[in-house]
């Protein structure tokens, strides 16, 4: 989305997606389970406005699809997509930092088939968890190596 | 940091300090090794006054510390704190998720000792996969439940 500018990177692209706090929060309460426009202005506190507008480009981003429940008269609800499904490892994410570095008490117990969860993020082809020492990351774009200065054009 | 308003909720909390395009893509400068501002302002795109701004933000956030690399004339660059290098599976997690739905090609491919990394999210507990269905969510506040209407005091 915003490739045309800085560098070129999926994070940029993702951000440039979702990366507003409100469409974050919009997609957590619609994975909790929370539908309704009412449900997710009141339990996000985003200005209804502004979440308009965000609920607004997760649908035409295919993030969020709206459907109707009601007919007459029309009342629309939030589901997520596949795609809005498949951001629920950033909001672990996000939610894991917050635990421990953002909250006094985590506001939310997360279980995993009856026990505390603890995540850990592991390579799926070697079986090991991940560590940034063992993590090499090489631009395949020309001109944006990832460190340094950066010569363009 | 808005557990005031709207649910109380780590994501939110973190949202609150790092909820920024600017800030998550500065800190990803930094952890490609990236530290002074010149390089973080050019490969984010971001423009000069509020990366500074969110710099400035990150710093009392104790997200990055800021280290005289030069004493006269005095010049400073930027370096990632525990906290910092704790975001990691954030960034990671908003890479995966643009990689396979914001961008046509990666434009920064990740190896992981030498092998194409597969990220995967197992819960350390009991060593299986995370997914979805195996997730519970139990609010710990008071007049907060996670699904459907909310009644307040």
């Amino acid at each position: 989305m915003d490739a045309q500018h800085g560098r070129p990177c999926s994070i940029a692209a993702t951000l440039g997606i979702v990366g507003d706090r409100w469409a974050l929060l919009a997609v957590r309460e619609v994975m909790f389970g929370n539908h309704r426009f009412s449900e997710i202005a009141r339990n996000t506190s985003a200005p209804r406005d502004r979440l308009a507008a965000r609920l607004k480009a997760l649908v035409a981003a295919d993030i969020l699809e709206r459907r109707e429940y009601q007919s007459s008269p029309p009342r629309h609800d939030y589901h997520l997509t596949e795609a809005g499904r498949e951001l629920a490892p950033v909001l672990s994410a996000l939610r894991a930092w917050g635990d421990k570095w953002a909250v006094e008490e985590p506001p939310v117990r997360v279980e995993h088939h009856g026990h505390p969860i603890r995540q850990q993020v592991v390579c799926a082809t070697c079986g090991e968890p991940v560590r940034e020492e063992g993590i090499q990351r090489i631009s395949t774009v020309p001109d944006w190596d990832l460190t340094g200065p950066v010569v363009r054009g």
